[in-house]
């Protein structure tokens, strides 16, 4: 599989994300628990995954698998960095209201890049660069909301905590990202026995927020066991499945592509929810939406095209066959 | 003098335009008639080249000046094209509001781009196009006032002949520009001579528009030549001076650089007069002001920064003097 088509599935994928998660709602809440879904999306992943590890084992030769305590553990680092992102997130959000918060997500396509090039030294060139600044540039346009609502006067009002934990949001995002990359890249085992390893410590980690939400809640709501798989609908399972594939398909990208990749697609992902927004629930079109979408295709091409495609080649390229030439004709002078 | 020198004079210059009309203003109106400013800036013109043309002819060798009726005649075209422009502008504006009008405006930039590549058969690169489109979409995001005020809903919600006509207002602005840096470059006549020619020209359309104003208007106001001059302050001398400035910029720019550069010169001018606006009038900044500046930040770069500054040169480049070197050897081999 190429990984434009593995990330143009991840955008499809997480855009119905959005609208099925709306779908399942009913009379504008959940009737199931929400915090249920990625537990069992993890299950779902680690199942997929154990499946497809246990027939590459009926094949010769068997898939690469390293098992020794000193690789295993670094398995959980990812699931602990969404652990402490999660706090932080939940801390922002009692300085600054959803609108702003969102705003400040769309950092997290810059400190990926920085990460990215800092620990992966992975090298972009200074178009690549600009590519990345615009998307961010042109996915906060298409989410500004403008003046005359509240978000106006408040966007730059809130506490300097709020927009310090807000760009600590974004480093903890960008570094479960780079980190994964890291792990998927830092050998060639099988990417089965590699998602083995991951979603065991994900569904670990999420049951034990689980618990923990239930010891904070002093099991008010009942364990959250029994809470699992409560109101349910096919929407739901939908959302469940859906959420799975993503993940499945980002460790694919993480393993086989990149996290640029990734940003990319989930970007494109963000602003194809709000076109479907549009169609689907009747949202009101923005021009700020139409610019956004032509910053980020502009981003998207400035990033992925061919370089000759985009610039004109420089003179020393077309002079190089002349050369030759030359010294070839000198030589049939020679002899 | 320098293009990009010339440039940014340009660029300050027009921006001062804005602010200095604006404070010329009393009590939000003006005292004196603003229709008699551009034609005070065009005899201001004709005055300075005049002089500089009489400079130019006192030493040898004389300037360069065709004289011939088959190249006088094409000088009046600007000023008609302009006539032309005023008067959709003017019909425009019956159908649409004016934040549409000065929305439309920026399409200016998009329709340059293509008759500068058309009459004048200038390429650009793929990378030079998306940044005049970036360039356009950066304007329009700082101008973009959001949802919640009354220019939202109605954005959308003219009648068609507005947007037409609005279509048509930036192609005659287009044409104007496009023709006239034809004009200058068709020929290495002195550029005082070509300016000599182009606002004698100006001045009698400037005129002629101030008369017809006066018959429309039944002569109520009594004839221009009363009404010039009267309730000029200072200020009001400083925009004409200001206005001619830059008229007189615009021309070197059209013979020695070209109408992309006026372009970014005056769009640059716009962001900068909105900043500016934010310390003298106390304008409130808003996040679409702040990521439309980023937007024609990078337009800028990506459109004159050297292409090898951009991107990471193609491998050809660099396999190109191995090639030679082993046609060398070959040629050794061979005697």
């Amino acid at each position: 599989m190429k990984w434009y088509a593995v990330a143009s599935l991840l955008t499809i994928l997480t855009s119905s994300q959005g609208i099925l998660t709306t779908l399942s709602q009913s009379n504008g809440g959940y009737k199931y628990d929400y915090a249920t879904v990625p537990f069992l999306a993890e299950v779902f992943k680690l199942l997929v995954s154990s499946v497809l590890l246990w027939r590459e084992l009926q094949k010769s030769p068997p898939p690469k698998m390293t098992t020794e305590w000193k690789s295993v553990r670094l398995y959980p680092i990812p699931s602990i960095i969404y652990l402490i992102h999660n706090n932080v997130q939940f801390a922002t959000l009692t300085y600054v209201d959803t609108s702003t918060y969102q705003i400040m997500g769309n950092l997290k396509i810059v400190t990926t890049a920085i990460l990215f090039r800092l620990f992966l030294r992975r090298k972009l060139s200074n178009l690549q660069w600009m590519a990345i600044v615009l998307l961010a540039v042109g996915t906060t346009t298409s989410q500004a909301k403008g003046c005359g609502e509240a978000s106006c006067h408040s966007l730059f009002s809130f506490p300097m905590e709020g927009y310090m934990l807000g760009v600590l949001s974004a480093c903890l995002s960008a570094l479960a990202g780079v980190y994964t990359e890291f792990l998927m890249k830092k050998n060639n085992d099988s990417l089965y026995w590699q998602n083995v390893q991951l979603y065991t410590f994900g569904a670990i980690f999420n049951m034990a927020r689980l618990l923990l939400d239930d010891f904070r809640g002093g099991f008010e709501k009942g364990p959250w066991w029994q809470r699992l798989l409560s109101g349910y609908s096919i929407t739901t399972w939908m959302v469940v499945l859906n959420l799975g594939s993503t993940g499945l398909l980002v460790s694919w990208l993480m393993k086989y592509a990149d996290n640029i990749v990734k940003v990319y697609s989930t970007s494109m992902a963000m602003l194809l929810t709000m076109v479907l927004s549009v169609f689907l629930f009747n949202f009101r079109p923005t021009l700020q939406l139409f610019l956004g979408i032509i910053v980020c295709m502009m981003s998207l091409h400035m990033y992925f095209a061919p370089p000759n495609m985009l610039v004109d080649l420089p003179l020393t390229v077309k002079a190089a066959p002349e050369s030759i030439i030359e010294v070839s004709v000198d030589r049939r002078t020679d002899s």
